[in-house]
């Protein structure tokens, strides 16, 4: 590396031009905490002619972006195109075996072949970076890797996609449902016309699957993610949750359980009810934050845009300003063959409160057949049973339990699954605890 | 460097003792994270005799501090000793001479003398950090050097100071006043028997001289501080404020005011009214949160634990750890001699709302008075006079000002001063703007 870090950028969607412009408007500020400048060397994405809202003219533009993972005028590949396998993950390797640091936004990639790339990059002596993977412009990736090294970290969680935080805000805003509010993010460019990564939690699943890893030291294990989304949350529920001192939040929650021997990773994106006096009850929007319990540190919590063109080019030359400065360290805060391979926990017998939500039939001895089921499989209930209508006619009931064992709760559901009392299948949604 | 990262712990307070905890407990850890083991290779402290509820046994103690900056088994001095200037300074200077690199807690000796210190480390090319200067646990410093290093940033502020945090809060909570509080905080260890340095934001000020420099790259100007701190804030005035949507909270607040050529520099620790929706309005209790606002990070936030033997031993060793890896770039960001000397702002162009109260005579014709030295002084009342009644038995008159230049209010109060209908200097809390 010279007097110059010389990147290649490929991929020119919003981030990619994000890039660009932070590059061109702090350029003196970044040479300056880099050490040197950075230049943008080589340019490539899938349509030339595509009007990106920045002047590509100054930028050399080649149509194979293989080329740069061999020549000699680059330092970085900062690759912005996305998706798991394919494109990404071939330019990738050929990267990094053709000595080229690289950086990447692209958290589909990372959380599931994100170890492979860091071992070849440590054979290679190279930088593989991620900053902008999880969590937009919150430096969280560098967090956890150094600023809380120096602890066992017993929890990691937080809200990780801005989409499901914009529409769970929204919805409490404006009392409206679910599919309501999600129509009207798309109509203004706030969610993707084809949601479901996001929706369902799988966006949220690849970020949580990354930062699990680097909080304790662990392989990655995206499959072992229990996950669900947000589609099923009504209006009433949000309601419900206020009235009991609570907010909704798709929450990806990561446990490392147990001492070293047999220690055993949980890892859920799920739904939570999130009391008031916990920082999270009050991100809005679409902002993202983590927190992270440590043994020392206490809990860190980092806040700020999950997404955006500014926030992750923000990230994204960070890694760039680390990697112009020498700093270029495992990826995941130790060598991959550090790592532990652990099992993943049993979720029976995690102990907790939650929240159950019924939807059922408008007549007698339904209350009564619910709360058998609960009293047959030991489920005690707080305090708590609130009657609302739902959107179809059919009553709904809610309640919360008293700290118990999951596997009790999942027994109630059981004993009632095909009751012609329940409308539909009941919610069941954690609540965090503390 | 060798196989193993050899320190030199000087001092052993709380926060020595956590430190030796810390490396002890999370020794494997830290070893898989660093690359290599770190050694307590030396102690020192003023009493040796001393209970600190560790084994001191395993640990060389020495004497004189001095060996350490030259003894070649040690390869860094972590100093928990305290003092802007005194000891720690000497020690500091003689361990970068020494060829030793250096890690401290010490806010006060940063404040007063980082730029000396980090240009003797680049000269001699060691490290010099001071991530447990500035709010605990929490990895702010290297939020702002390497986390938001893109980015041109605007400001920075936060709560800075736990004490002060803590005993707002629990006026909050409690109604009482600030005297009944500290006294409370004193007999339960929570504030020193001599609180000044926290109460009247000294503390906070040596910190938020660290960020600012950091944060804009600007030398580190700690005089150019105006402080006040929270000795005159009255349970009456926390209860205004949540009336009006507001929380009290002591702010440290760094803002560089204009663009590159006549840049300036504003620095104020300060009581601020903070709204509801704001995030620093949730921070309750000793924690801190830092804000920093980037040209294309955005917000970002950063909280936690904010003092404490184990939050602040935490933040030693994750500068150890760094260490270890060989990441030991410019102590603020940039080299020392790039770091740009900025004027001081004046104050009084800058425009906000604020929140006055005074302290008045009860008879006719008092609020009159207030009122025409506004109107004189071109302040506008947004909405509110509440009417309250102060310890002594004066009338409490409260308002809120219109956005406006605070040269008015300044000149308001000038006109006010010694009037007999004042029982007291007036309060002024400005309100954080978004």
């Amino acid at each position: 590396m010279g007097e110059t870090l010389n990147i290649a950028l490929v991929g020119l969607g919003t981030v990619g031009a994000g890039v660009i412009r932070l590059v061109e408007e702090n350029a003196e500020l970044i040479a300056r905490r880099a050490g040197k400048p950075i230049r943008i060397a080589g340019i490539t994405a899938r349509d030339r002619a595509k009007d990106r809202g920045v002047d590509l003219s100054p930028y050399e533009w080649v149509d194979d972006m293989g080329e740069f993972a061999t020549r000699e005028d680059i330092d970085v590949v900062v690759e912005l195109i996305g998706g798991a396998d394919g494109p990404a993950l071939t330019l990738a390797k050929e990267c990094l075996s053709g000595g080229k640091a690289f950086v990447t936004a692209n958290k589909a990639m990372v959380a599931h072949h994100g170890l492979d790339l860091a071992q070849r990059a440590e054979q290679a002596g190279l930088a593989f970076k991620y900053e902008a993977a999880v969590a937009g412009g919150i430096p969280v990736i560098k967090g956890l890797r150094e600023g809380a090294a120096a602890n066992r970290l017993s929890r990691v969680y937080g809200i990780l996609n801005g989409t499901c935080n914009f529409i769970l805000s929204a919805m409490e805003k404006t009392g409206q449902d679910f599919a309501e509010v999600l129509a009207e993010a798309q109509a203004r460019g706030f969610a993707e016309a084809d949601p479901s990564f996001d929706i369902d939690g799988v966006d949220a699943a690849h970020k949580l699957s990354i930062l699990a890893a680097l909080a304790f030291g662990t392989e990655l294990d995206f499959d072992g993610i229990e996950r669900s989304g947000i589609r099923k949350i009504l209006s009433a529920d949000i309601a419900q949750a206020a009235a009991l001192g609570y907010r909704i939040r798709l929450i990806g929650m990561a446990e490392l359980d147990g001492s070293n021997g047999d220690a055993r990773l949980f890892q859920r994106v799920h739904p939570y009810l999130v009391p008031m006096h916990h920082p999270l009850a009050h991100v809005e929007g679409s902002t993202n934050a983590v927190v992270a319990e440590g043994n020392f540190s206490g809990r860190l919590l980092f806040q700020g845009a999950g997404a955006g063109d500014g926030p992750t080019a923000s990230a994204v030359v960070a890694d760039l300003i680390d990697i112009a400065r020498g700093e270029i360290g495992p990826a995941f805060s130790m060598p991959v063959r550090e790592l532990d391979k652990v099992a993943r926990a049993e979720t029976g017998h995690r102990i907790g409160k939650c929240y159950l939500r019924f939807e059922v039939a408008d007549r007698p001895g339904v209350l009564a057949e619910i709360t058998a089921a609960m009293r047959d499989a030991g489920v005690s209930i707080e305090s708590l049973i609130q009657k609302g209508r739902s959107p179809d006619g059919s009553v709904l009931v809610a309640m919360v339990t008293h700290e118990g064992p999951e596997s009790a709760v999942a027994a109630t559901l059981s004993a009632l699954k095909g009751s012609p009392s329940l409308h539909a299948d009941p919610l069941v949604v954690h609540i965090l605890g503390d």
